[in-house]
């Protein structure tokens, strides 16, 4: 993505992150570091998955620092309770920029990043950053409790994609 | 449940929350208001739920304020991905006191009470409030990225219940 800001034209890259310590050691940075990092460390530790290897996150480095993340994991469309006709999405969560760089469009850039991809996606955002996610092309769902369990998801359809009937 | 401190003696009493237009009014307060709850009122509004029906909101009252609330789902055993035997389970969510509330023992009093129904507990706490739940003597599961997806699961078992093997 190119963004032009006064004159100055600016490249935002977004990669695959790769297990490593040192990656995990950035994810400290981020507000919702939880149980799936520390899995992952443990895993890497343990040798049950290899340095370097694909993770679920997605990111954008400024220099060589993490400055934002989101992870992202492609759902089977046996479970897909959320689209119209059923078929494989893409669960995103953890979309996080480090608080000295938001407002910048890196948080955009990793959304459109997933976008990209071409299949359906769902997220359970925050409750407070549903304006962000209007403008990205996010829409609400029908609430239902068994699915949802007080989830608030957002969907975002591609062309030719609509909700299930639920 | 009764506390008591400094000689005062306080009887908390938790109940089911009555759908109406007062109780939907007095979510507003909490800071997890989302689509469930915008969802309860256009179906309130709309009359396909009666007014004072049952709700799957639990909460204590002061006065006549509401103060802290909590919602419970039973979830049917066929779901069951997390306890050992598989059985049915209830889901904990929206756990929330009132800021000036907190602190006094209103929290694990809801809490108490989902665990007096005897059924095993998973919840999704916010990463920061894993103390409390630790105090409430729930536990982390092993973090399965299919399952669990980002969330931070926390578990109660009851005596007789132990982790499904996944």
């Amino acid at each position: 993505m190119v963004t032009s800001k006064g004159g100055i034209s600016l490249t935002i890259s977004v990669e695959n992150l790769k297990v490593n310590f040192k990656t995990l050691e950035e994810f400290k940075k981020f507000k919702e570091y939880g149980i799936q990092e520390l899995s992952m460390h443990e895993d890497l530790e343990a040798n049950i998955i290899e340095d370097n290897s694909k993770s679920p996150f997605y990111g954008i480095y400024f220099g060589d620092k993490l400055i934002a993340r989101m992870s992202l994991y492609e759902i089977n469309e046996k479970y897909d309770r959320y689209f119209y006709p059923p078929q494989n999405y893409l669960e995103l969560w953890k979309l996080e920029v480090i608080p000295e760089y938001q407002g910048k469009g890196y948080g955009s850039a990793l959304v459109e990043f997933a976008k990209s991809l071409g299949l359906p996606i769902k997220t359970n955002p925050r409750v407070k950053s549903k304006e962000f996610w209007e403008k990205m092309g996010f829409l609400s769902v029908d609430y239902d409790m068994e699915r949802d369990r007080g989830e608030n998801p957002l969907v975002w359809y591609p062309e030719g994609v609509k909700a299930q009937e639920y």
